[in-house]
């Protein structure tokens, strides 16, 4: 067996390495990959630039494309896909320093990995020189580059995931910092209520955080070199510029070659990653949309622990097991210096949007009993479907050790669990770790007493 | 309708409380309380005795019996029943101080909540000054004037969780500290595999653990206070001893009246936390047996959060409501210094004691991406059922933000997830937070491995 592998990060390295270790000399497996490394942390690329990663690129790199050969993988690098031909189960390729150099590859199977690119829209000045990009581990290496330059003045673009992360790198980094977005608060999937804490923190740390007043434009200095951002309400000061306006996913050959794209942009696939439609196509990680276990509704949620549960099921499909991806439920954290950021299912807004009738409970409670005093604030809140007192979501912003407790939360709302059943759960309860109430249980009441 | 309740700490005042804020003037509440504070956390004092929290026992007390009392709460302290008797709902009591002044109470509904009391077998000189326990708010006076003298010897006999919570209390107090225990490793509630950690942590911070060697006398110095503590194997120094030999419920009054207890001596509630077979007889907390769902049997765990959980329930279903106490699974917390403690469910040991036929697998990993210099190592243990995959327990033993993931796999655990079913969950990911994969999730992935 033949399979074609097109990119070489999370979705196709796992599911290349997962497929070989299974098969062995049975099947023959080629990744082609338009970059330098393979299987790399790009969410890890925030640390780096922050300086809290000892070490070059290498260090967020898990298994180098040297390390895959060695295991029997045949990993092309620097090597662009161009064309897929579903009919004659054919790829084309270019290198890509070489545009002429065109191959061509012939699967049984293929595998398309192609993730995502960040978003660019049209601002004036968005591609002059400072104005950077974290996406790959060469946007870092830039990154870290122009950091050697000492810059004072930084601004952020988009107050997402990368913006937030990138916002705590430039503290760090002891830089004067703005950030701007669209929204009124950071974190759009956040409920502005949660989100406003976000903003807080950030004053608490120096940086200023303006809502509602996109980046209009990108000016350059005399030495050509981004020198402030212009909005529509005043000129920042800037020696360095991140953009963090979110991803969108690569599927512009996918589409090319008739793959059924959704809404989003990404490939729509079945449960068990394979293309809609194509016996012989998969696809998985941040190329692809995938099934919200809570709204029903496919979206495009690109994470790295999405992506490589996508690769270990297209790796068991293809080696002869029934392996099935069965849907997110929308778990993703982050944080801003001490601040915790967590979430998981639907926001009061996202619900409402929906349609969906909900009762929501907002708490504020501490990270340790009250009586230490290094207890920390956390806030809690919950979203319930009022027909079925289900729990459709929680968010949580809070101190140290608030923002993994959304697991707990997140295998609630994976279990279709209401408000009643989660105030029961046996949850752990010591004075260094919480109150006798878990803040998820005491939201849960909250929510509960409210639906009663 | 007239309510008696004896106890006046996490059961017996949430109960009450619960009530008192639903029915108001139509139900008459009366708390017997032995002791001089309510509403207190036990579960703090070895914190409060390490110095880790400010203040004076007051720090602990959730809510006094004058506040109570402004509440509408008729609390009686310093008065201690000695005789129920459910044909003539009545209870006889006296006063802690002279027992020749007795009352005699009627209620409509009795509410047993008379929590534990710590185990004293009777080994040569438990009685002598200086050697401790740290069960009630007095007790931690006791212990914390004891700590004034400026001791320099501690010997903490028992390594369950008050004896590895009075363990840090000792380091964190300079105190040359050996626990001994009748086990080869500390916490019982662990495997030994993952005990080991915990007497390695304890051996990091200077603490001598002797296992299979339990106390077999306190001896006393020239002053009458124990000087030291013997062994099969040797003597300890000792200028001050603290007792961590686990609790009985305390039920005594109970299995007076003729209400059935188990054979851990609990009383045996059923699910709406009525005293098995009457009508208007209600338990719960300490002095009481519940149902365990994993295994399905009746056990004994006397924590704070059950205590609550009951209480609330009593308070429901004594104000009209239908509530239910479904069980537990088994979750609890601890930590020694930076060391992370948690269990749910079965272990390996009790499993196959309940003659389970299961399969086990032990990760190391660390509590954040590896790349970070500060990521702290994790060890988890996931216990599965070999019939249908379930996960049966799981347990953690690692660096900070460790701990507190329990909870995601207590919620699991719930809802009799299979390892399967774990794998595939939507929990959160970040660099700073974890792997791209969950520790519990690879854990369950070679669970899950070995199963096929």
């Amino acid at each position: 067996m033949r399979v074609l592998v097109i990119g070489g990060d999370a979705t196709g390295m796992s599911s290349a390495s997962q497929l070989k270790r299974r098969l062995g000399d049975s099947v023959d497996i080629t990744v082609l990959n338009d970059q330098r490394w393979t299987s790399y942390s790009a969410c890890g690329i925030p640390y780096w630039v922050a300086g809290e990663v000892a070490g070059g690129p290498d260090s967020l790199v898990a298994r180098s494309p040297e390390k895959h050969r060695a295991n029997g993988l045949d990993v092309r690098i620097g090597i662009s896909a161009t064309r897929i031909d579903p009919d004659n189960q054919q790829v084309s390729a270019v290198e890509v320093t070489d545009a002429s150099a065109v191959s061509t590859f012939d699967y049984d199977h293929l595998i398309i990995a192609t993730g995502a690119r960040p978003l660019a829209p049209p601002i004036p000045g968005i591609d002059i020189p400072g104005v950077l990009r974290t996406h790959t581990l060469d946007d870092g290496l830039v990154a870290i580059d122009a950091l050697e330059e000492t810059p004072r003045n930084a601004v952020v673009v988009g107050a997402g995931f990368i913006g937030v992360e990138m916002a705590e790198a430039c503290v760090q980094r002891e830089l004067q910092t703005t950030v701007l977005d669209l929204a009124p608060e950071p974190m759009v999937v956040m409920d502005p209520d949660m989100g406003s804490l976000i903003s807080k923190a950030m004053a608490d740390h120096g940086v200023t955080f303006r809502g509602q007043e996109p980046a209009a434009e990108f000016v350059a200095g005399p030495d050509g070199r981004v020198a402030s951002v212009r909005t529509a309400s005043g000129d920042y000061p800037a020696d360095i510029v991140f953009l963090g306006l979110g991803v969108r996913p690569r599927t512009e050959l996918a589409a090319a070659a008739g793959l059924p794209t959704g809404s989003s942009g990404g490939i729509q696939i079945d449960d068990h990653c394979r293309v809609q439609g194509y016996e012989n196509i998969w696809a998985g990680g941040d190329c692809v949309e995938t099934r919200h276990r809570v709204s029903g509704e496919p979206v495009y949620v690109p994470l790295g622990t999405h992506a490589n549960k996508h690769g270990r099921v297209i790796g068991l499909n293809l080696s002869g097991e029934d392996a099935v991806f069965p849907g997110i439920v929308g778990t993703a954290i982050t944080k801003f210096m001490s601040t915790e950021i967590a979430r998981v299912g639907l926001t009061e807004q996202q619900a409402t949007q929906l349609g969906r009738d909900v009762t929501t409970a907002s708490i504020v409670t501490s990270t340790k009993a009250g009586y230490f005093s290094d207890a920390e604030p956390m806030r809690v809140k919950v979203v319930a479907d009022c027909e079925d007192g289900r729990v459709l979501g929680c968010q949580i912003v809070g101190g140290v050790s608030a923002g993994k407790r959304i697991d707990s939360a997140a295998t609630a709302v994976w279990n279709s669990m209401t408000a009643s059943e989660v105030v029961d759960l046996d949850l752990s309860y010591a004075p260094p770790f919480s109150g006798v109430w878990e803040p998820f249980q005491i939201a849960a009441r909250q929510v509960l007493a409210k639906l009663r």
